[in-house]
């Protein structure tokens, strides 16, 4: 009997979550023997919960699909919500009844470790249940650190922005001939994948950004200050990245030294400025001209400057999904497999979704390197392949046409 | 007899300042009977009195020059460096003997107020001395707050990038369901044009920015307060853009009012934003996630996400100064007019660099509408055309090919 599908994006947007989500559609429409309608959660689980669904292969044009495509954040919005540990909780049959009601075979699940978790859950409950739905998690993360897959659809577009961002503010940074340090903050509370992408911002040896500190590697303001003192003498636009997440040995973060942390519902602890707070240490020791910058959420949300080669991936990982499903497999998560060889390519995989939910792939300290403050030319060769390309964007009134729903954001 | 023309780049960089000294170039390169070489000023008139030069046109070659046209940032570095009002400084004839050494008949100085200061210091000197070279400012300024020209160069790249950007963070906050305030500070001390362009993100009646504060009117944080309450009961997801450069009805600034606030652990004082300081202003009154994002220098220095319209207009500018120049017109500043009618169109002007140097044009009152929290659609018709077009770059290891000088920035 055909089924329906049912896809849904969780967590933290990206540049690419949408192709995947774009991936999914095309690839159930072509499918018109198996697959009836594909069905959104508006809002991920939590919206699903709620009722809130919405008949994408009915809606959606021809050419809104390729707008979809090329378009930043999540369209069918997201949610951060935990599924409850235990099988019993009546939020399970509660999903299930849901699911059998609009005939569902199987649910997409697009997203990072959290939504992982979702998948795994449902997964489980469903083998108990002796439920006949497949569940799949189509990976998605700018941190880059989910585990088993080479690379996670939305980093390729993050770590282009970061090293075209950097390469552009050390060109500006460039400019006059008194001495100055510019210190960049990125993304990155555990892993320093997305600031290890300013190395890519480079152009010759000796280029800026000089400095580079991880989150996988201690943080010492004596060592730090050190560092600049001889990057001072060494140039008079000193461009230095940082991860967020820094923090010293004692495993205090360093954007701590100045303000209580919060915590988010995940019990994440949600950082700002420890770019700010070294700005305020570099100028007191040494008297130049210091600014810093924090590239903020355009590392997840810029389409302008994401990477044509990322937003091709995460559109198969979701075709990719949808014919795995078809094959009757299920609490998998896609995986990206780099083959062997000069030139650059990938197969897709497929790995248990509980190998990745609440797990982290940390940047291999082995890449780290000079005094812990460099990146090494392993993660050059394993970077490039994932920030080529430009995407053409159809224009509107200048800008990027976008796919959007106006309720989006809006109070019923 | 054939003279050789010279030209500096002074004050803040922006993406399209290079555009102007690509055009300069060209059009020297294009009178072959009246012009020989084309100097560059090393790090402007400052790096010039020290003997910084380039022979731009034996030095670049065509592909260079196709490069420099989209390359971001100064290539010739900048400096902010005042001359003395007094005419009778041995800099004068200090400069015009280096003028002459090099057989200078014309002189283009692409900047702002301060740097057309400069070119008005130089040709009152010129005039005084008899001097026989003339000197043409060109206009180049993100904050378009230069009088008596329509815009200036480099505007509307910046407003095309605040433009973008903005409308990517609020498809990114758009995506929870939960309240939320987004603040946005954008540059702009005194003139609000740059956080003005955030008026042309929004794509229906009641999309965001909901709200947008300049620098133009008075800040009140009563009213602000007032203001986001209403806010966020139309929408989860409010999004606001400020001017760095609010201020209250006392003239104390916004960002000043959090001098005492925030203190590192060492005491050192943290020098934060507006928006940092209104996001922990609405965080205490109305308990919502907020987040503060302050875009920084990318809004001068993305060339990524620059305009073509911008770059075309910074490149025939630098070319009308030099054929205005050879028509022996002096102390005037490239002035854009634009002209009557349905279809945007400029022409170029000349006016007294006198009437441009050390003052402002600020963001006309009128346009200012709401609660002095909104943009009217006279600014909408006005900003439109200026951030059409997507430049194409030739990508080199995925990121845009640029033209830089090695030793910029670096120590000799």
């Amino acid at each position: 009997m055909k089924k329906n599908i049912l896809v849904g994006q969780s967590g933290g947007p990206t540049a690419v979550i949408n192709a995947s989500l774009y991936g999914v559609i095309q690839e159930g429409l072509s499918h018109p023997d198996e697959i009836g309608a594909v069905y959104g959660m508006i809002n991920g689980i939590e919206g699903f919960l709620s009722g809130h669904t919405i008949n994408l292969s009915a809606e959606l044009s021809k050419e809104d699909l390729e707008l979809l495509r090329l378009t930043p954040a999540a369209y069918l919005g997201s949610c951060r919500y935990k599924l409850p540990e235990n099988m019993d909780a009546s939020v399970y049959p509660l999903l299930f009844e849901k699911f059998k009601a609009m005939n569902i075979g199987a649910v997409f699940y697009i997203g990072g470790n959290d939504s992982m978790d979702t998948a795994d859950k449902l997964s489980r409950y469903a083998a108990m249940a002796k439920e006949d739905i497949v569940f799949i998690g189509v990976p998605k993360t700018i941190d880059n650190d989910l585990p088993v897959t080479d690379h996670t659809p939305g980093y390729g577009s993050a770590a282009r922005y970061v090293a075209s961002t950097v390469r552009e503010i050390v060109l500006d940074a460039s400019v006059y001939q008194q001495p100055a340090v510019t210190i960049i903050e990125l993304m990155g509370r555990h892993a320093g994948w997305v600031t290890a992408a300013s190395a890519l911002a480079r152009k010759f040896p000796g280029d800026n950004p000089l400095l580079i500190y991880l989150p996988e590697s201690d943080f010492d303001m004596e060592a730090f200050l050190n560092d600049i003192e001889g990057a001072l003498k060494k140039s008079t636009a000193v461009v230095v990245c940082v991860s967020e997440g820094i923090h010293d040995a004692s495993g205090r973060l360093v954007c701590e030294y100045s303000t209580e942390a919060q915590v988010d519902t995940f019990g994440h602890k949600m950082l700002t400025g420890c770019g700010k707070l070294l700005e305020s240490y570099v100028r007191g020791r040494f008297g130049v001209k210091v600014r810093s910058v924090e590239l903020n959420v355009n590392q997840r949300c810029s389409s302008l400057i994401s990477s044509l080669t990322d937003i091709n991936e995460a559109s198969e990982a979701g075709r990719f999904a949808v014919r795995a499903a078809l094959e009757g497999v299920t609490a998998k998560m896609i995986t990206f497999e780099r083959e062997e060889g000069a030139d650059y390519s990938i197969r897709f995989g497929l790995t248990d979704v509980s190998n990745v939910c609440n797990k982290e792939k940390i940047f291999p300290p082995h890449w780290i390197t000079g005094n812990h403050n460099d990146i090494g030319p392993e993660f050059t060769a394993y970077a490039l392949p994932l920030i080529q390309g430009q995407p053409q964007h159809i224009l509107e009134d200048g800008l990027p046409r976008y796919l959007y729903r106006k309720e989006q954001g809006l109070l019923p």
